[in-house]
């Protein structure tokens, strides 16, 4: 039988669950509405981000009942600081998501360029690392969450690569300066989704690692601990 | 006498302090490398970096150990959570300047242009709001962290005319646009470190007022927690 406190620890793992969905459709929706032009989808991001506030405040606020009405032990501590600091990172995904619909907002009304940048593929790369990010949280591996650190160089690599081919765009085709730039920072957005996903890797290493050290020093307290490492509670 | 909880708590604030001037410095020494086009400036911010890293690492560690040794009431746990999330803004602070020392040195290599845009100004009212946000820190005054926020619509403000006027130079003078493109982004990442700014004076809210909702709570409660609040230790 589960004690009041996992059933608390199963909540919050939930909810940060839903709020990483709500995160990762922000992205898909914003690198979508770039591809399509598409202001309905523009809109629908925007939308979505008081949604986003609103769970970050609410898991905050769960994260903190249980720190405060609790005397977690040192795994169960990681994983509630992990929690909190992975929330902050998936509402700066929604802030990136609202920043990319926002360019889209301003590309609209400009003619369409073609240049030689593929922001889709990108956004599919970046949204790939964000539900690696979230699923190595959910089953807790280190392996994983090292598999988002290495995909996070070949984003950096993509967007170097348009960076350097936006600017020479740039220099070459006055008239499409505007395009190159909303592109430019797409690209730039999207990067910076990539670093939060590489966030929420490395606190999920902070916490599995952090609960292998206390393993080492406490053997005893391992059982105990077992059931909120590794959830049977999924998304 | 302070108890070795009230010690914790006072060290915790002032290496949050020592970690908040490494990153106020960083700004300032990134628009000072801006402004000269100076390397050697930033070769200093880069260098700075891995310092802010490591004291990012050990005020997390050190919050952890408060809370797993001892059982904080609400107004110092909400505190160290304050810590927490202030610990890793000044720390994303950091790498702000370190992304505007990469701009600088790109724009070394070429000529100098003149643009219609006041990076110094920008700067020095940005490095002022990280400034204001640790005091209000310090101090625990809601008063002061308000202020922040009204501050950061006046960098919003900024960062829209720049990217206005930048735009403006790329579509007329193509032999700039990288310049103008190099400035566009060091304005976009100063208005980033006032974001943080932001999120640090949200935190020190977050952290006032759960006090007060606390001490509506439970009046008896505040006499012991109120050297903790009003701290005594300044950097």
């Amino acid at each position: 039988m589960r004690t009041r406190f996992q059933l608390g620890l199963d909540d919050l793992r939930q909810r940060l669950l839903r709020m990483g969905g709500l995160a990762e459709q922000a992205v898909d929706r914003a690198r979508q509405a770039y591809v399509d032009r598409d202001l309905t989808r523009c809109q629908m991001v925007l939308e979505g981000e008081s949604l986003i506030n609103q769970a970050e405040r609410e898991i905050d606020e769960a994260a903190f009942d249980m720190l405060a009405m609790q005397q977690p032990m040192a795994t169960d501590l990681r994983f509630i600081l992990a929690v909190t600091k992975i929330n902050a990172d998936l509402e700066r995904v929604g802030d990136q998501a609202v920043n990319i619909a926002e360019r889209v907002m301003d590309m609209v009304d400009l003619p369409v360029a073609d240049l030689p940048v593929d922001i889709a593929r990108m956004g599919t790369a970046v949204s790939a690392m964000v539900r690696r990010a979230l699923e190595s949280f959910i089953e807790g591996k280190v392996e994983l969450a090292q598999a988002v650190l290495e995909m996070d160089n070949v984003i950096d690599r993509m967007r170097d690569d348009a960076f350097i081919q936006l600017v020479k765009v740039m220099n070459e085709r006055p008239e499409v300066v505007r395009q190159a730039l909303d592109s430019l920072l797409v690209a730039r957005n999207l990067e910076r989704v990539a670093d939060h996903a590489t966030n929420i890797a490395e606190d999920v290493i902070f916490w599995v690692q952090g609960s292998d050290v206390r393993h080492n020093v406490h053997p005893d307290a391992v059982e105990e601990q077992d059931e909120s490492e590794h959830p049977s509670t999924r998304a």
